[in-house]
């Protein structure tokens, strides 16, 4: 199968996504509340409006399925799934650690990611068995888990936002005192490029993970998710603990995580 | 008091840092753990190196606190305190957060503070009754709490590191469950320029936090230290709630903080 094809087709849409994001970022954001009370911004819903006719026009045939503007032929073999902005609350406040996420799922599995930050000016894309590149440069598989482990984590509300989990957050924070709290897309984006160990997320749709699944396993480390639940409106949403085999495996021997039914 | 003449030089002093920055941050950065288990850099020891001949060469009979060569005739009446690099966990693992800080004590009370972030192109300089100033253009006034308050946090570790405050943290992040947790520098800047509402940090020194208080009292915000302690070594640290009144005031009214004795 010939995905570097599909690779060159992501790249070029994450090009349209920051020429969007260069002329919109500086205006008018146009910030409004959704029914689960997150943010969405004219950024959100502009990036996806242009990836979304992008693809269609690409590949006809194919399936999408965004954050803002639903589902279309999800059950086709080639899937697109499209997060415009992860980390909108970051990109409200002028945190820059925000991002784009692009994956491409082949019979409901990822072969393809791509993550975007553009305020820092940093991409990785990949596929499977073809390597995962940064700004063009090759990313090293990843080391031995370090002494003291850098871990993410999310935060609080986010264990929180369908089933509690806020136990696993403290079981976190006490097992990983020296954590931080960024947002998904940067978590996955540091894990993959060496620059942290371990990470745990909460309430991760489908268009969060499925780039991260295939970029870090492409690298060699371990993405498990768990807890997978359906919201009221049949969106599957899942917990994950990914990076450094290693701590994986501590995360998941020492932290009370509950397995999926 | 011509603070101006004091602010033009802090500004001076940003420059020069900016190009010890810029020269040295693509090299090795010659990553040691001190003896409290941090970090720190050539980075961190070449611009403190740099900002002490500096002050000493304009102002011989000023004193000098700083994070990384110790005190200098610091029963001066004007002191500078330094912290040449604040968050090299951060610098460390390539988050952009991370910043340089400075302020000028008179008579122990701090009445300027400077605090850059070099690899966000974001500077923030101010004198007590001079106003707050961001990349040039003056900072307003801190807006009144919003309903959904953005809350930063140390991390649990930082909590934990001289005194178990590990329920103060816990007790935060229930309090404030959206909360996120970077580092010092980037929640005072968050906070002066109103991108965030509320901050707690813990184990603090002087010179973290001079120039958060004179910033953030001069746009109109709260900054309350608590929980004065000496370290074996004799410096103070201090627990801090600073940012919005009614957010402040929120905190101390509803987080178990055990004030000084």
């Amino acid at each position: 199968m010939n995905l570097d094809e599909y690779k060159d087709f992501a790249l070029e849409l994450q090009s349209l996504c920051r020429e969007i994001i260069h002329q919109k970022l500086s205006k008018d954001l146009d910030i409004q509340t959704k029914a689960d009370k997150s943010f969405v911004t004219i950024l959100d819903q502009e990036i996806e409006k242009c990836l979304r006719q992008q693809i269609q026009k690409r590949y006809p045939s194919h399936g999408i399925i965004g954050e803002e503007f639903g589902e279309l032929n999800s059950d086709a073999e080639f899937v697109w799934t499209l997060d415009p902005v992860d980390g909108t609350e970051e990109l409200v406040y002028g945190v820059p650690l925000w991002g784009t996420i692009i994956a491409l799922l082949r019979n409901r599995k990822p072969v393809l990611g791509l993550i975007d930050h553009a305020a820092l000016d940093v991409c990785v894309v990949g596929t499977k068995g073809g390597g995962v590149f940064c700004n063009g440069n090759l990313v090293q598989q990843l080391s031995p888990l370090s002494e003291s482990p850098r871990c993410y984590l999310a935060s609080r509300h986010q264990f929180a936002r369908s089933v509690d989990e806020g136990e696993l957050f403290e079981d976190a924070t006490r097992l990983f005192p020296n954590v931080r709290i960024y947002c998904a897309c940067y978590a996955f984006t540091s894990i993959i490029c060496g620059n942290a160990d371990i990470a745990l997320e909460a309430n991760l749709k489908i268009w969060d993970l499925a780039a991260a699944e295939v970029l870090i396993k492409e690298v060699g480390g371990e993405f498990v998710s768990f807890a997978e639940r359906t919201l009221g409106d049949g969106t599957p949403v899942y917990s994950a603990v990914f990076g450094k085999k290693a701590g994986v495996e501590r995360v998941l021997g020492e932290v009370g995580i509950c397995s999926s039914p």
